[in-house]
């Protein structure tokens, strides 16, 4: 299988979103993607992105039309005691090309850009029911600090926030 | 107990860095924090900062000549489900100044930049065993979505990236 990885530009972003459905389609959590086409849109593409993309493109159009076909959502973060850091917030491939080192290969880029950046590490979380994903992350040596040192992740959303304040 | 809460600037840094280790010593964690004072310096007032503070200041030195206290280290994320979000990297107070609702004035002025940022949502990470930051933030109304959704959080660091690239 033929495929090329790039980064995502303005004009790829029905793609992304597509796939960004998709994949909370996949992971059965449709419901939990409350933000819109345009703000995603907007917060992608502003003058200081919110997050930036990968992309993975096959030569020929598949049954449905579509070359785009996998894609690495990523933002850049620190830690105080590490340094700079990446998050790896979505990585998906759509099903029927999968099996021939698309996902390995949308990684292995990111892992490139995490070096260029002079970040020291890539985090990112795997639902704990999701045996595929983590053993695909596993294999290629990430560990699983949940389980290694007991972090928790926590969450404030809008309607907690707003108790927060004083 | 009176203090004031104002952003962290380049003539902080020197606090800004003990609270930190001594956090990290707090947490009995001092080997994992391997980023050096002129690395994090850098970082925190670059033209584009990796991460912002929050600083809590008392109007009287303590008795080792400190008047900054407190501090929240924060910095800027993406969720493509829920849109702009804020992660809680760091949130200390210096023992003899707890009790006095320092750290909760913290979180509730970062609540403040959330909203005013448009975020929708405050994330951050604590240890499993530290069952005092975990009913402080509980008793807050954050929810441990480790707990309830079973996120894991995944990390490569330095050395398994150099593996990932093909």
């Amino acid at each position: 299988m033929n495929f090329t990885i790039r980064p995502g530009t303005k004009a790829d972003f029905k793609d992304i979103w597509r796939l960004l459905k998709d994949l909370a389609i996949h992971e059965k959590m449709l419901d939990e993607m409350i933000v819109t086409y345009e703000e995603l849109e907007r917060d992608a593409f502003s003058q200081e992105p919110w997050f930036e993309s990968l992309l993975a493109e096959v030569p020929e159009e598949n049954k449905e039309g579509f070359k785009i076909v996998g894609l690495a959502v990523y933002f850049y973060t620190y830690s105080t005691w590490k340094g700079r850091s990446v998050y790896l917030e979505d990585l998906y491939v759509m099903p029927e090309f999968r099996g021939f080192g698309i996902g390995k290969n949308l990684l292995s880029t990111l892992a490139k850009v995490v070096k260029e950046k002079h970040c020291v590490q890539l985090e990112l979380s795997v639902l704990g029911q999701n045996n595929r994903s983590r053993a695909f992350y596993s294999g290629l040596g990430a560990q699983d600090i949940t389980l290694r040192d007991g972090w928790h992740s926590l969450r404030f959303d809008a309607q907690s926030l707003k108790n927060v304040i004083l």
